[in-house]
């Protein structure tokens, strides 16, 4: 995870923060032990950042770098597993702070891809891989469907805020003015998506076989 | 993918295209939104060279240097949700073209890591992994057990068309002879298993702890 | 797999071994057919080597080095079809052999992140992933949430393990007896585990949404 963007730090370690916690809920659904927890979080938080880097060749990955990110995971979870009782008090809190997560890591996503100068396409997906495949490999260790493939427009916000992100540098505007605005508007996006349970068509196929 | 081989190319896109029809039906069957079903066909049709080429450390992917192909499976998926109430018409070319799809992949496997040297049993698991992680993770994403380890000799096809190519290859025939009849003989093979329903030996054990 | 270890080579041969018999099992569990059972295994003896390698950027993976590897693990799964009748009684065998393929893939993890000058932290997690995520590949493709999350203090061991290597190494100990006291360890503490049936806390949790 790159220092550069100040206004971006910080806030990457909130939606680390939060995937982690996310992830030691779905891990409690399957009772996991504390030492589970622990592992489907840092998984999940740091899931996605590492299979873009591991994807793009892009060595070393973050928190092999920065290791102090893998204790901030562990604490989530650990924290998470604490506040449990109470902690359904702030399911609207997590609902935002997620989506929150969601357009940083792929604004976080796409600069990384820009840096390395990669094709515009290419960097939509890395801030799409950035912003969803820790939530399908927490699904998949849970042994699900993952929930990216069936809800909630997710990888639509995705892809909606990286190109506004990548649109807004090329016509040479500010970093961070652009990235505020393609956070503002992922943001909008997803929450709108939350709130009026938008969801994309289905696609439903019953033949036994193709 | 090398655009080395002037015939292998063409072909190349074609099962590429197969690849990400036959996932945009499976994740029809598990009624995913249209954004899923593209996910999921281009894990399906991109993952089995991208995972050998991150096995290989061989930087860049193909798609990753050639994005108009995440266009190519993203566009065969949105076709095949077009295309859903009459596919089952074509279930035979479709398991026609998984075959021409499963051997070409192979062999284009096989020449990636002939190209870098690798020793020949690395060349055929190369072949094997391109031809057969795609499925794997598709049946992962979808929740099943992966078809690849129960049924129907697919591994097994991959591994003989491997083993022709890198043999005809190192006792010095062309190489457009020699891919020609790897994949004929390959292809063959498949469509056999297929109609006879040859299936290796399966091994169960029942007992509950090993 | 590094050679340098003249005690660690020929166990951890072993533990390669070991890891390819139990994940064969399971696929007899599941039916698999014998191909699927020899790729299962192989991909749980060497997931774990490779997921640290592919996670650090060590290319060449050790299997692509050292192909026989890959003999190593089919042969292993092949006598597991052959053995099994009779593998029942050999039960304890196999869950100590399996302890000690635990703590050696520790090591040998811990001691090649060591090679690579990493941060102590990085260190342990490779450790970790050495010994566990074989065993997590082999629970995702038959379709299990992985053990390793649930039960029997398996990820503690390997940190165990590696804590008391590492430190041990960092304060001028002989590396052969360092490697020694912590295999001892970390095995006298997964034997025990087993014997006891200790376990860690487990985190349950059972709102339908966090």
């Amino acid at each position: 995870m790159p220092h550069a963007e100040a206004l971006l730090f910080p806030l990457s370690i909130v939606a680390l923060v939060v995937a982690a916690m996310t992830a030691a809920l779905a891990a409690g659904r399957r009772s996991m032990d504390w030492m589970g927890v622990a592992m489907l979080s840092s998984i999940t938080a740091l899931g996605g950042s590492s299979t873009r880097d591991m994807l793009l060749g892009n060595y070393p990955l973050g928190w092999v770098q920065e290791p102090y990110l893998l204790g901030v995971t562990t604490a989530a979870a650990l924290a998470t597993i604490v506040l449990a009782p109470v902690i359904h008090r702030f399911h609207k809190a997590f609902l935002f702070l997620d989506a929150v997560g969601l357009v940083l890591f792929t604004i976080l996503g796409c600069s990384v891809a820009l840096k390395l100068n990669h094709h515009f396409a290419i960097v939509i997906m890395a801030g799409m891989i950035t912003g969803c495949v820790g939530g399908v490999l927490r699904d998949v260790l849970c042994n699900d469907v993952p929930l990216l493939f069936r809800a909630e427009l997710y990888a639509s916000v995705s892809i909606v805020t990286g190109l506004i992100y990548v649109a807004g540098l090329s016509n040479g505007f500010a970093p961070d003015l652009v990235a505020l605005v393609a956070s503002a508007v992922g943001l909008t996006f997803r929450l709108l998506a939350i709130r009026f349970r938008l969801e994309m068509p289905k696609f439903v196929y019953e033949r036994d076989r193709g």
